[in-house]
């Protein structure tokens, strides 16, 4: 018999809940499409770009995953388009033709139109971003010791995080950490005060979605980790040299973290709304056409006016919810609109501090440091990694030490004008 | 006081081991100039290729191993020249002078001219190599599910290793084990005899080094493991399709791995003898220079007519060999001339399966290949590391299974002609 095909687009949190919930049925056979290889674990991405963890140990083999669905196959390729009208998916200029869609491609980094963010800026949504930014930051630092002219010096070792969500709070907070613990010990030639983490924020307060309590705390806790947190700065352009703000200033660094935002993946075919994401009925298929199902970060179906948060728990619940009003069709019973179900907000700042918010209920430290730990170990994918990742906490949390320190591509930082090369005497004078 | 000042160039085995020597001597400041900032660890380069190893866990910071030397610096650089003149080191532009030189930048792949070799072939000296060729191998594998075109399939799915010295009969091996172990389970789509694994010598036996009773072992231990060995087949060119043989005929291949040899890493400003090596005195100094050293591949030293051995424990003695003499030099003793003591070789070619000579006693089998876990995690630099990759090797040990299967950086295969890729059919009647 001919079974009805399912084609997921994207192996990411709603991508993958989807399939495990389509497996079950025999009727469906599923192909699900990712340009890599892996799931991703996002919420850890972080700790790859502060050279806590390695990278493949919060991605894991998309083909591990599905080996024992024998009704699902795997296809890496890029998704070019959706023909809506031939009901297919063109992948890598080839044809994949599909009875019903769920589209989970996520997001992007959102730039809001600033000149040079897409240019000089690193977003963190990949794997290969943040090894990108580690490559980076560990070259600026290398290349610091190297450089004797002192505005230069003194921009390599600045490391402006755009962006107060939990992802820069996060990310600003680690590489705080890296910086006393690691690089305060790897580098004699420099002075631990000599590198300046910046927190670029452009309202009022950090983890604005949270109450001012826990903001205020995120922030307390963060300035006494070294951080310098400037809130009501917004970016008006990023340059190869540096940070311009909107009042007219001009913050030098040569390594700019670009956190501020997500949009959703443009998918050509397929309508879109509200920063890219594509409006959905509550039972999340696109009303235009009944057919194609959208989860996660691109949903952009709104609950009483407000749109729902692009996070891991509500991508899962979508993806499965899809899965399951498909099901339901193929049984000729009625789809059920979308409920999310919030499970609450767990940020980390640094060692033994976090901030959490479980309906209502506020939790900050120790406590919710240690939650936040259990949490990620217990929905990192495959035990393994599990295994690893927590093997590396407690490696870091005892020695203070972020081991994976390997720059893969060393980063070439240009100069104003080349004159200030010339004019730098020998390394030897810096040194001896 | 104005102390004397040793530069050693490369953070290999040779170096480290030479810095090592001289950090103990106050009367010394050392520059390590490496253009890398990790230390790696090469004999387990090829298990960072077939994915069963994370890049970072055979790769150590070298500031983090300099920590406690106060009288040694590291510089990241690219050397470009050496000066002996002035006694001076070009890096990327700046000039260092020393008093010393020590020079340990070891080896290069060596194409013997070949044409295409260059170009098409994917050496394995570096850790980007080694992470090019896991992206490389995954992505055939990949293209291959996608590819209806049988020719094309076939050549996405064939493996040549060229070179049966003890590279070659690792990674060859290791291949056949990521075939059968890992790749068979997770492409239900690919038949496990359809991926092919081919090891090219161009000699008439693997691992000439060694005694004939062990190349025959290796030989049979390799075609039992399922790899297709073809002594005498000397390599006249390599194209983006395949591999063309002295005899004319022509292997269909995407991915070619160039094990077949090095050379000495070329350094303008230096002589250079055979291969590349720059021939020294038995105090393994530059005759013509007396006070710049060379140890490790580079050094062309030649005891009874023949060169010595390019291995680990060779590069290791000599650094240290050439630290004690100028050390030596400066207490105004005589130097010595450098004996190699040979430990023997020791080469793995499967699970349970290595063969090691060591003063001529022959052993194989499991204690051999036991011998051989031993010796390299004792020798694996960094506590962490040995962990790491006693727990990687313990897990894929037990589950058969290489974990980091993680594509980077998706590899694009190219089309004889484009003609090939507008007949393909929908990927559809390829799958269901």
């Amino acid at each position: 018999m001919e079974r009805t095909h399912v084609v997921v687009l994207g192996a990411g949190f709603g991508g993958l809940s989807a399939v495990r919930e389509l497996a079950r049925d025999r009727r469906v056979r599923v192909t699900l499409i990712d340009r890599n290889n892996y799931h991703l674990f996002q919420p850890l991405l972080y700790q790859v770009a502060i050279a806590g963890l390695e990278a493949p140990q919060i991605a894991w083999p998309i083909r591990a995953l599905l080996r024992r669905y024998p009704n699902v196959r795997f296809l890496m390729g890029n998704v070019e388009s959706v023909d809506t009208v031939d009901k297919r998916v063109w992948v890598d200029g080839k044809a994949v033709s599909y009875d019903y869609l769920v589209v989970s491609v996520g997001s992007i980094a959102h730039d809001y139109g600033i000149p040079g963010v897409r240019e000089h800026a690193i977003p963190l949504k990949s794997l290969s971003d943040a090894i990108h930014i580690r490559d980076r930051v560990l070259s600026a630092v290398e290349e610091a010791v190297r450089t004797v002219d002192a505005a230069r010096r003194r921009a390599l070792l600045t490391f402006v995080v755009v962006g107060g969500g939990p992802t820069g709070v996060e990310l600003a907070g680690a590489l705080a950490e890296l910086n006393r613990h690691v690089l305060a010990r790897d580098y004699p030639e420099i002075a631990p005060e000599e590198i300046r983490i910046i927190l670029l924020e452009a309202g009022e307060r950090l983890l604005s979605y949270l109450s001012p309590a826990s903001s205020a705390y995120t922030q307390r806790t963060l300035e006494r980790m070294g951080v310098t947190v400037m809130t009501g700065s917004a970016v008006s352009e990023v340059t190869p040299f540096g940070v311009r703000l909107q009042d007219g200033s001009f913050l030098p660094a040569y390594v700019v973290i670009w956190t501020a935002g997500v949009k959703g993946m443009p998918l050509p075919g397929l309508p879109a709304g509200r920063n890219g994401r594509i409006p959905t009925t509550p039972q999340l298929f696109i009303p235009e056409h009944p057919d194609i199902y959208v989860v996660g970060d691109l949903n952009g179906l709104e609950v009483d006016g407000k749109p729902l948060p692009q996070v891991a728990p509500c991508a899962k619940q979508q993806g499965a919810w899809a899965a399951r009003n498909i099901l339901r069709r193929l049984r000729g019973q009625p789809e059920l609109p979308f409920r999310y179900w919030d499970k609450g907000n767990l940020v980390t700042i640094g060692r033994n501090h976090a901030v959490g918010e479980v309906r209502g209920l506020r939790f900050t430290g120790r406590l919710a440091w240690l939650a936040w730990l259990a949490v990620h170990i217990y929905y990192l994918t495959g035990f393994r990694n599990q295994v690893m990742v927590l093997g590396n906490w407690i490696y870091s949390y005892f020695t203070y030490d972020f081991a994976v320190r390997v720059i893969h591509r060393r980063h070439q930082f240009p100069y104003p004008e080349e004159a200030v090369r010339l004019e730098e005497p020998l390394v030897e004078t810096s040194a001896s």
